[in-house]
């Protein structure tokens, strides 16, 4: 059969461009034995892609130039030579980004979507979910005295990461990019304070006014200047969790900033970069917990969600520039 | 009785000079109850000095000026009103750079000089082992199977590092500031290979070359592009061990580099600031350890003895310039 596919056909310098993708049609074989045709729903779009676009080691393989772009997928099974599955089950997986795609049965697994939509196993139940668990939870080690400030408070991760800190019972301070992400974080989302970085002209003395105790956890998804204005409100034995640097993805040359390491050592700060992966076998405790918070209404969850499979180079330049308010999800 | 005292009489921009220091005689009164009255007999001369001649929030309180320096001591009793010291006794503490020091019973420590000689309580067994041994052993977490490198790898504390790596059955890698240097490491204590910084034009690739397996472990005294050419070689999942950042300590300006966070993020590394005294509780489990590998000739132990309590100034200047062979300890 015919179906369509998203490459990347060139690698960005700097910011990407949808120069940078190619819609394509090919043909696909006739599924063998183990494998299954499953006809894709919800697309994840993720920080991390970016990285994957450079050919430099990190910690997913890059993509192949003229290769389909690859992420997070739910998909239905429309056809299906594996014992395990059955035309109609809702499936998760890292698969290529085609309408129409052929998996073996190793590469995916089933979701239960009468407990939660489908779309949360890409996000609160997910990778995203994940993230902010272990990254607060295992690294960030919050005391209920603590408070804790999140650089992309409004992102998909960010506005998981503030909320379990909520419940750990922290206070929580969101940096973000608009007064209505600000609001947001405070009214729906229960932070205890939230800083517009595009209008505060003086991030560190904000950061200082609204922690007047320090900064216990840092969980930065950004990098850069607002990081360093975080880093110089750090408390003694302060923890800087490292989710992201989506401020810096699209940088071509290495940038320059002050050296972090004399305030590290004089204030016994530990930082640690992460990706969720490095707690893989820790996953169910991870997604036991989320559940229960999520049930309990204790943590509420925001996608944005783009419509149609030829959005998705679309979504993921909108997400680099800071469109999306929680998970973005492109939707079949 | 009249003394003679060290006190900083000015804080230094910069480099420090003898200037900052002046030498002046003061009258000691009457030791009281449970008081000592003792002779100075070795005094410590470290790196953290320069932080303290700061008037800057850091993990020791500033000196403060027309007050004493104050170290590391090692002292004979010379008159007791304590029921725990009597002359003759040699003990440790904190105390400020006076020929005769008047100190409470709570703010020192008995020694065994049959042991160990006395010097060693300031080295080896004391703060500079502890700090070696701990960033090590609880930092960097080393496998026998790891690579570890060492910046100010012969200073008092990275000797002490390498050796311990060593016993680990780590691949030990140091970087030092002359051929001389590099020799003592490699040929009399057992590092696998050296990096002279000065003379070396591309320390990232020297370090590639003698790291083929990449960097696990990195014990940074040193900070500044010598870590920048280490940092670039880190593996995955690898520890970076923030115990002292020399080559800021005499800048002004907060030093610009580039921005390490990316690569933190992207390879899963852990950084990690300390000082000896957060592991103050399990002091005892690092001094038998240290003790039973000094016992058993695994750990040389180098000190470099300057002569004469006039000395003391000179002594810690040239630290900062890296004259001193390991440990520097001026003896009265």
């Amino acid at each position: 059969m015919i179906t369509e596919q998203i490459a990347l056909v060139s690698r960005p310098k700097g910011f990407p461009t949808l120069n940078n993708f190619k819609f394509e049609d090919i043909e696909l074989p006739d599924i063998q034995a183990d494998q299954v045709l499953l006809k894709g729903w919800y697309y994840s779009v993720d920080p991390y892609m970016r990285g994957r676009m450079n050919d430099t080691k990190s910690y997913s393989p890059p993509f192949q130039v003229n290769q389909p772009i690859e992420g997070g997928v739910i998909a239905s099974v429309v056809e299906s030579k594996s014992g395990h599955f059955k035309p109609g089950d809702v499936v998760l997986g890292m698969l290529p980004w085609r309408k129409d795609i052929i998996a073996s049965e190793k590469d995916i697994h089933q979701v239960d979507i009468k407990i939660v939509p489908a779309g949360y196993y890409l996000g609160i139940l997910g990778m995203t979910g994940l993230t902010a668990y272990f990254g607060i939870m295992h690294i960030g080690k919050p005391k209920a005295t603590d408070t804790v400030v999140i650089s992309g408070a409004a992102g998909a991760v960010g506005i998981v990461a503030g909320q379990i800190a909520k419940i750990q019972g922290c206070r929580v301070i969101g940096i973000t990019g608009s007064d209505e992400k600000v609001k947001t974080l405070i009214e729906e989302f229960g932070f205890d304070g939230a800083i517009n970085y595009k209008t505060e002209i003086d991030i560190q003395k904000a950061v200082a006014a609204l922690c007047p105790n320090g900064v216990d956890i840092y969980f930065d998804n950004v990098g850069g200047e607002i990081s360093d204005a975080v880093i110089n409100n750090l408390n003694f034995y302060a923890r800087v969790v490292l989710c992201g640097q989506i401020s810096l993805y699209n940088t071509i040359e290495a940038p320059m900033g002050p050296r972090i390491q004399p305030m590290l050592l004089t204030r016994s700060v530990l930082m640690q970069g992460f990706i969720v992966s490095n707690f893989q076998s820790q996953f169910p405790e991870g997604i036991s917990q989320l559940g229960k918070w999520v049930k309990a209404g204790k943590l509420r969850f925001t996608e944005t969600i783009i419509h149609g499979f030829d959005q998705l180079p679309t979504a993921l330049l909108e997400l680099f520039k800071g469109k999306n308010t929680g998970k973005m999800i492109v939707e079949a």
